[in-house]
């Protein structure tokens, strides 16, 4: 079955923000057989939402929509869709009193914008939010659904979670769809492809493969629809395996699991600590780590040594090496992971020196040169790369990498 | 001007990729007066691609696309575009050759993969990819114009600086958009609402205001279109100036800049040096200041501290008082601000200790109890937060209130 999204608000248009919400809505679609055909931005103007929505429910039996049903005047969702319905907006007196509540907790009273929030299509099925005043609302015409959600994304994702999933899968008989993500490193996508063209030919032909390349490596993804699961994941798993035989040296991991998920998996299982030592990754590595929960049993801390004072002083980095060779050597960030281990009292330190740009970069060492360090019970080692001339690119790069070293280490 | 955007490939349908191409090229367009009325995204079926660029061309004449332009067997854009507007593909010798020395390199040679991406549409016009070997096509047709560029994000952002902005406004036509948008803080949404309506009611009429809440702060944005740049801008200052009486405490910038590009100008005007630490931000707030170009100028560095033994340890907090109090504490948090300020050899230092969730709360300090502190030479202040059940927004959240709270004391 196949659905569509529009996500509303004149923010996306002007590229204010983007648009997250899409994503995270297609992967939990797909996770219950709903595949999605188009995602649609538009704008907060009534016209614009109608012909969007008609154009949407011809292709589609299921629609879903974000944004546009905040308090204030440039939100129009709710009167647009209710007019289209044929519906009338009143008053839904348990969502009323529910934002009352809310306001009490703050010492604030009900004001014309909030009552507003607590008006309703009659005729919309109402869908708890749990985590706002905006309500989720369902309409149906034709056996045809068009749900409309806050564009909110932690309302969103608790609508969806805690009650529209489970009404959708009852209204809807749905087949399946199985992904399985292999995540490759260290060959870029061309040759990749080259590599493994016979196999990709020969793939069973309701088989789909695509690849994805990332900074520093390159996902493949096979994809497949059918109606048993089991089945499905059957004809998967053996592809893989083919697969793994192709590419033997080259996968990291067979789920589309982040770098920093596969070496908290493999620092658990083995009980060992981590620490890290940043110089142009600024802390990116840390935040990376830090964000999974749970990551305080394997993960004890950083150094960001953005100045070289830092390095001297806190991490012991040699004063006298660090004017020789500079900052952006090996030298330097050998210590520095080294110095990690210690002050921070991990199994593992990552370190990383390196000139992220735009600016600062010399002929010998320009913009993008990063030194990578691994340091262990084994001692340390390390690598240099020669990166590129964005900053950003070159921070996530140097982190996916030092990682990555640091997962070929707990492989072993 | 009004112009459409497509971003192509399953990987943004399925959920695997969040498309952060729209929003970028959207926000460069409305720079010289192009306004965005909608984006779609759609997979990589050559159907699903006539039927979308049809009905683009038909209301926008300028449609941009990204996407599908890789050297796999899964991006079919270019060849569904050929046959589109009835070319032939044939081969383009510099294209050709500048693919190959690339790929020389790295000691590569050329693969019938690497040989396809150097085909061009015949009648295409060309522009320029300094940074990957897909070339970017404009086709015309009936003076309508539909421009093909590959999807990875820094190729895309080089081909549109480096011509094809000027490309499209050599060609068109266009009038002058502005907008402005108002940083506010400590004032929820509705509230925000009420106090403006007056103000919001007064507005010239060719005038828009929107609300964009997100953690912490809501940005009010206002916007214009029209064809004077200096006299839209006089009419959007105007009402800036009103808006400030109204809201004399709770605006804390007057572009789209984050907190931390604020903070730079305050700390550079200032000659003052920043440093952090961080127990459940995990490095987020050094990884965002050190995202900015420059940043070495004012921040020397954080002490993630992760676990108690480095809070102890490298920071200094009194081991009783961790013990009494627990790591999320007043007192804690200023030993931390405290500390790092003085490891770090710094005129400021912030500091964040709280539970990020999803668990690890008590009774006492349920998940969301976030304590920030700053210090400076003015000694140490701290807050307590009362913040939510989800992870990813008590990081962000946390963040910006201890920055903001630093802002506030940079701007006395």
């Amino acid at each position: 079955m196949q659905a569509e999204i529009i996500t509303i608000g004149d923010e996306i248009l002007i590229g204010q923000i983007v648009d997250t919400n899409s994503a995270w809505m297609a992967k939990e679609l797909n996770k219950y057989g709903i595949g999605v055909s188009k995602i649609t931005s538009i704008s907060d103007e009534a016209d614009d939402i109608v012909t969007t929505i008609e154009a949407a429910m011809k292709r589609a039996p299921l629609v879903l929509m974000t944004g546009g049903l905040g308090p204030t005047n440039d939100d129009i969702t709710k009167k647009t869709l209710s007019d289209y319905f044929g519906m009338k907006l009143i008053q839904d007196d348990e969502l009323y009193q529910k934002i009352q509540d809310r306001l009490a907790k703050y010492g604030i009273s009900m004001n014309p914008f909030n009552q507003e929030q607590a008006l309703i299509p009659d005729g919309a099925r109402i869908i708890p939010n749990n985590f706002g005043s905006a309500p989720c609302m369902w309409f149906e015409k034709n056996k045809r659904v068009l749900v409309s959600m806050p564009g909110v994304p932690f309302e969103m994702k608790g609508i969806m979670q805690n009650g529209l999933i489970s009404a959708i899968t009852e209204h809807f008989e749905t087949s399946e769809i199985v992904h399985k993500t292999i995540m490759t490193d260290g060959i870029g996508e061309s040759v990749l492809a080259e590599m493994l063209s016979d196999w990709e030919e020969n793939l069973p032909l309701n088989m789909k493969l695509a690849y994805l390349p990332s900074p520093g490596k390159v996902r493949l993804r096979l994809s497949i629809t059918g109606e048993s699961k089991p089945a499905l994941e059957k004809m998967v798993d053996e592809e893989v395996e083919k697969l793994k035989k192709i590419l033997p040296d080259n996968i990291f991991a067979y789920d589309d699991i982040a770098i920093e998920e596969r070496i908290a998996e493999l620092l658990l299982e083995k009980g060992k600590t981590l620490g890290t030592a940043e110089s142009c990754t600024g802390g990116y590595i840390a935040h990376l780590i830090t964000s999974h929960a749970g990551s305080s049993a394997y993960f004890k801390g950083s150094v960001v040594s953005y100045s070289n004072e830092i390095k001297e002083k806190v991490l012991g980095v040699n004063s006298k090496d660090l004017e020789k060779f500079g900052a952006v050597s090996q030298e330097v960030v050998e210590q520095m992971a080294l110095g990690a281990r210690k002050v921070l009292n991990t199994d593992y330190a990552v370190a990383t020196s390196g000139i992220a740009g735009p600016d600062g970069g010399t002929d010998e060492k320009p913009v993008g040169t990063v030194w990578i360090a691994l340091a262990g019970d084994f001692g340390v080692q390390s690598e240099k790369l020669e990166l590129y001339k964005v900053r950003e690119r070159n921070i996530k790069v140097s982190a996916f990498k030092v990682l990555n070293l640091l997962r070929k280490e707990l492989e072993k």
